[in-house]
């Protein structure tokens, strides 16, 4: 009894490879040929669902990408004030999550295909349409984080995300690389309030 | 007239080549025969001084971060306070160079080196050898950042300094990637700035 597999399912599931093979083994050990055996998928599927070596890293920048914007979105819906040792933000502990076990495993294949797009410019148009939507989601995050009384001018707050996305980048490769400096989501919290008040109480930056 | 190569002056050559090669090609694109004919040389020299795939890569992660050492230590030694938009300190100054020219390809290489040190545990003590050398030189720079009479506590001056270390390595990445949001030393400061103070005066990371 064969079942006709759902063609955006395939596909999903063949993402879903190549993010641990790219993790695993870097673009170095990327081929179709690898993705169809570590789907357990017959030989060729790849190929039949991503023509080019391209349209497959721009399928797994999509679906990586998606993943990380649906994760992110909960996360930060689930945030409201005030942020404290024992109820971290949603952001922190996200971020904080993204340092082990399957996340890890997709913010390794993340950095793979953001070192990659450099010499891929599909693949980096893929990537790139995504850093608005997350740059919005941190600027709501960081908004989130200050009391209502005192919110920021939008050129403060864009500012804010700016510095605090550009941080949680450094902190994913660090993180990705084994660094542990920072143990906890509280302690990160501690981290990024401090860089949205000083980046919000800035004079040099008016 | 041939004369005698000089063997470190060699092995300099070879690793500069070796960087240009990873910039430009990832470290898919390097091999030892590559870097022969990057650099030059007859076939077969690269695998004369550097046996290994793995021993080549850890001569070139050295080559790298003695040059950055090199740089970060003359930028931050011509630094004194206080920073102006029209003498920018040399920390932003520095920073904003790797994102243009040679020094961007040299980052580009130490990006690649990095994501490769995943899966390379001698690559990785190799880099992981000079981060406590940067972090002591980026404290340096961020304790020049603040007035002498306001001056940090040790403890302060570490967090301090891993926030601004962790930020600019994010803005390599994103430089590496072609981002261009930030557009000079001195915006560059007032960011660097920003977190120094917020950071100096955060309460929740006492």
């Amino acid at each position: 009894m064969r079942r006709k597999p759902n063609p955006d399912q395939r596909r999903r599931e063949l993402c879903d490879a190549a993010i641990r093979l790219l993790a695993d083994d870097g673009v170095k050990g990327l081929s179709h040929l690898k993705v169809d055996r570590k789907a357990g998928v017959p030989d060729g599927t790849t190929s039949f669902y991503f023509r080019t070596r391209s349209a497959l890293l721009q399928a797994v920048a999509v679906r990586v990408s998606e993943l990380d914007l649906k994760d992110l979105t909960a996360a930060i819906r689930s945030q409201s004030p005030p942020v404290t040792a024992d109820e971290p933000s949603g952001l922190a502990t996200l971020v904080m999550r993204t340092a082990t076990g399957t996340r890890l495993v997709r913010t390794k294949a993340r950095l793979e295909l953001a070192r990659q797009a450099v010499r891929d410019p599909l693949l980096d148009q893929a990537l790139r349409g995504y850093s608005e939507r997350f740059h919005a989601l941190i600027r709501d995050a960081v908004l989130r984080l200050q009391s209502a009384k005192k919110k920021p001018d939008p050129a403060v707050a864009d500012r804010q995300a700016y510095v605090v996305m550009t941080f949680i980048s450094g902190l994913m490769h660090a993180f990705a690389g084994g660094d542990r400096r920072i143990r906890s989501a509280a302690e990160l919290d501690a981290f990024i309030s401090g860089i949205v008040a000083g980046i919000g109480s800035s004079t040099a930056l008016r």
